[in-house]
């Protein structure tokens, strides 16, 4: 077991589908029944119900710390200094906090995540917190939680791999994976993915909500993606052999 | 030279940054420029300015085929096949249909775009125009286009490769350059990158955007990215051998 879940966990799950009654939608309902049944605690947001606001922009910051010209980072990095973020942001960050074990869960568009979520993504992963200076990857804001994709799509799992008609997964999943959940220092475990969902079964859709049921219920068991360590980089980030 | 643009070439740009005054806007600016200087035609979305909306949901359709349980990708078919798309997604799919080459400029956001123009990618590349049944890859709807990314980003050239602590910056595109792009057919460009732009002279910026100019005179130069062809796997999507 690698990590020890005797204690009560907290999840926050991020969830972003437009449709109330899809499969998707069903999954995270799945995911809230199983973490409360096994005595955790679980946070949803549901950015199409929250009616989110993905775009970052100005208006994220009450106070601007250079109100001629937009560094967004940087005013990231104030704001939340000055506890001056936007009120939906701020509360997001609460959330993120609270959290042991974050989860995205979305139907794949463009082999990513809707805009919705990347704007969640884009808006409260916030410099500051999250990453910052040489605080990013094993040395990221987010370390000691862990964070996991789990998402539907048309495509069927054989047309992945090398040499198959889309390439790796794994490789489509990189800016998601590496790029955003192992940068600002979670422990990624490997995700959950319900293929081809639009055109299987009920009987074979109830099967996957069990098999995700399994997941989630062994979560502890699963052994994090490995991804490099900034012990192995020198300050200029240059491999040191 | 790949292709003959004797002609006058038809460019639409993608741009989405929230600031003006930024290099990513002088970059676009560039562009417009440059190929205006050459004869060709030119349209910019700019997505901030525009206030584009870029949460995919059933209020892109005017008329809804399945009401009670909404499919994104089959409304998509039938709104368009029956003119009845949101008016602010039919006027970029008139753009796209207009354009021989298609640019997304931008600032790099978490190894991606920005959720505005990740929003553009989900509203507008439609199902039964871009890409539906066996269209796709070099059988995609946009077939005969040209794509290119254009972007800027934090990082150093140094901190991408095998071993770099980012891993390739071919790997980070996947889901950009063959999921979406070469996805709907689009003969897709090697990418111009703006690399550590924030931390760089004026100096620097300005010999970047020489740069940038050079590389969109010398566009029909370019040799496309290599990504595999429907031919070469059965109805099944599986390899032929």
């Amino acid at each position: 077991m690698l990590f020890d879940s005797e204690e009560v966990m907290k999840i926050l799950i991020i969830h972003a589908h437009p449709e109330p009654q899809s499969f998707c939608t069903a999954m995270k309902n799945t995911a809230v029944e199983t973490f409360q049944e096994l005595g955790h605690d679980v946070q949803v947001s549901d950015l199409y119900e929250m009616g989110w606001n993905p775009v970052a922009s100005a208006n994220d910051f009450q106070v601007r710390s250079q109100p001629d010209y937009l560094v967004y980072a940087l005013e990231q990095r104030e704001s939340y200094k000055n506890g001056k973020m936007a009120p939906d942001i701020q509360s997001e960050i609460d959330k993120l906090k609270w959290c042991d074990v974050l989860i995205f869960n979305f139907p794949m568009y463009w082999f990513s995540v809707p805009a919705i979520l990347k704007g969640w993504i884009d808006r409260v992963l916030i410099s500051g917190y999250c990453y910052g200076g040489k605080r990013f990857y094993d040395q990221g804001g987010l370390k000691g939680k862990r964070g996991m994709l789990s998402f539907t799509l048309g495509g069927r799992e054989h047309m992945f791999g090398e040499d198959k008609i889309h390439g790796e997964m794994e490789t489509m999943l990189q800016p998601l994976l590496r790029g955003t959940m192992a940068y600002v220092g979670l422990s990624v475990l490997p995700p959950f993915i319900g293929w081809h969902v639009p055109y299987i079964s009920d009987a074979e859709r109830h099967l996957m909500l069990e098999k995700y049921r399994n997941y989630l219920t062994h979560l502890d068991d699963l052994e994090p993606l490995k991804f490099p360590s900034l012990d192995d980089f020198d300050e200029q980030m240059i491999p040191k052999k």
